[in-house]
């Protein structure tokens, strides 16, 4: 299988080099890591054992890449400046498969606009992992993978992708309804990743710590839920409960969000709170928690 | 008329000053700047004109001041750790009127139950008035008061206190109805002041110069009316769009909450959201905007 991955971030490479592993012959797309990562690969620091990607080919864009691969992973983050189908445009072939590896809901759209007739899979990772330093990452828990075809119904490709993950001990479940598998994340990250920010730099463990904010936390996962359900994907029962229980287990835990804000990166405030709000508009659902906490993200000064 | 003025931060320092101006015998309890204040009195700089306020006695405690003023003026924060009740208690005799000028809703009630039989006076300062320095005061601009008995009702004691006030320059006028003229400062200080500090430092324009914190800062304007109507206080139809369409008018401004939390004071949490959070929740009143700046301001790391 040939796999090109844009966007050699930490998912990227971390996903990119566990699919390597497994025998695929996987090629990157590198743009401000170009230097190192051509010369060096990528070397993946992992409680699973320390492991070094070197790649089939890396290149600086899609165009160079020169053909089309089986896989195209976008390991990019979602955010307005990136356009991703722009980036992917040049090495999506007529069998193409675009896999998006990326955080939120309703984010497939302009790719699966862009290429209608393409496979889209869509994949939510649950997992630690940040790019320490040009080629370098560093995994630090978790990894499970979540595939399945957008907007849903099966799929052969995401059946190989997700044996050759398992192969390489990335534990990966294939989903005939990848929508509903992104709400059921986005129970966890709409509460946790604005509310770490906005609370000054919470962990998991702060925002679990005062009722009040655990009052919160509940409340916006409950209103994730209703949106979820409104548009066609009803979540189990009991999601709010058990992600709140499985949370107060977890080491305290920085979120993707908030450091981002706290390395001046941009934040995908849109892909977590934004899209979520106004679908939740659109469908007359209201949501009044997380349209406060939008609000003031969107309010923030000092956020890139 | 005997004052005795508990408090000598920038309020009690300002309108103590005031009445003094206008003729009444104003005596101070100062604790933190009691050395300062005992030698040179409090310089208060104003646009109106700069003056130096020579309190009449400056003592320590309230027992020190050894006997009963006709009108005890509480310049204090509203603070869990500030117990007013006590401070005050040794200089409230039979006569005594209390006049608290303190930001938030029911504050009151702690110093009515201490004191039921001593008339309660509200005071609601719209100021911009800060403690520069020990036994300094800065006056930036306006200066307005509204006074009344609390929880209701005419006063004597007001009416001739707002006398002294206009006689000394300050605008002040008398309600017979202080705890609906509370609802509606909150109207303004509900969603201004949490927002500032959870917008990472934001201006009053700021925080009117998006679309979607403009939308969130009127959402918690008509929760606060909601509340207000419910216990029996309506306000005027229109006050959510004139406080808005004002606020665009006024120079961009730093809310007390802002300035508390840059320099490392606690903030009025309670009496600006807290108090008015749970008597929307004993009346049913859902309030989730205001609910969800609540719980993010309680969340808050680094707060004093």
């Amino acid at each position: 299988m040939d796999v090109l991955v844009v966007g050699t971030g930490a998912i990227g490479g971390y996903y990119g080099g566990r699919l390597a592993q497994a025998g695929a012959r996987v090629s990157v797309v590198a743009r401000s890591d170009y230097e190192v990562v051509a010369e060096e690969g990528i070397r993946i620091e992992s409680p699973a054992g320390d492991f070094h990607f070197r790649p089939h080919r890396v290149v600086r864009t899609a165009a160079a890449f020169g053909g089309f691969p089986d896989v195209l992973l976008v390991g990019l983050k979602v955010l307005k400046e990136i356009r991703t189908a722009d980036l992917i445009r040049d090495a999506v072939g007529p069998t193409t498969a675009v896999l998006l590896i990326q955080n939120g809901v309703d984010i497939e759209g302009p790719v699966a606009d862009a290429f209608p007739k393409n496979e889209i899979l869509s994949g939510l990772a649950f997992i630690c992992v940040h790019r320490t330093a040009p080629g370098k990452v560093l995994h630090q828990d978790y990894g499970r993978l979540v595939l399945g075809r957008y907007p849903g119904g099966p799929s052969e490709t995401a059946q190989r992708l997700a044996e050759m993950f398992r192969r390489a001990g990335v534990p990966c479940e294939v989903t005939e309804d990848v929508v509903t598998a992104r709400w059921q994340k986005l129970v966890w990250n709409a509460p946790f990743n604005p509310m770490s920010v906005l609370c000054g730099g919470a962990s998991t463990q702060d925002m679990l710590g005062h009722e009040d904010t655990t009052r919160l936390v509940r409340a916006v996962m409950e209103e994730v839920c209703a949106v979820a359900a409104a548009t066609g994907h009803p979540l189990p029962t009991d999601v709010v409960d058990r992600m709140i229980a499985d949370t107060r287990t977890m080491t305290p835990y920085k979120t993707s969000m908030l450091l981002d804000f706290e390395a001046g990166r941009p934040m995908e405030v849109e892909a977590i709170v934004g899209n979520a709000v106004r679908i939740a508009r659109s469908h007359h659902v209201p949501v009044p928690h997380m349209e406060t906490l939008y609000a003031l993200l969107s309010g923030l000064k000092g956020r890139a």
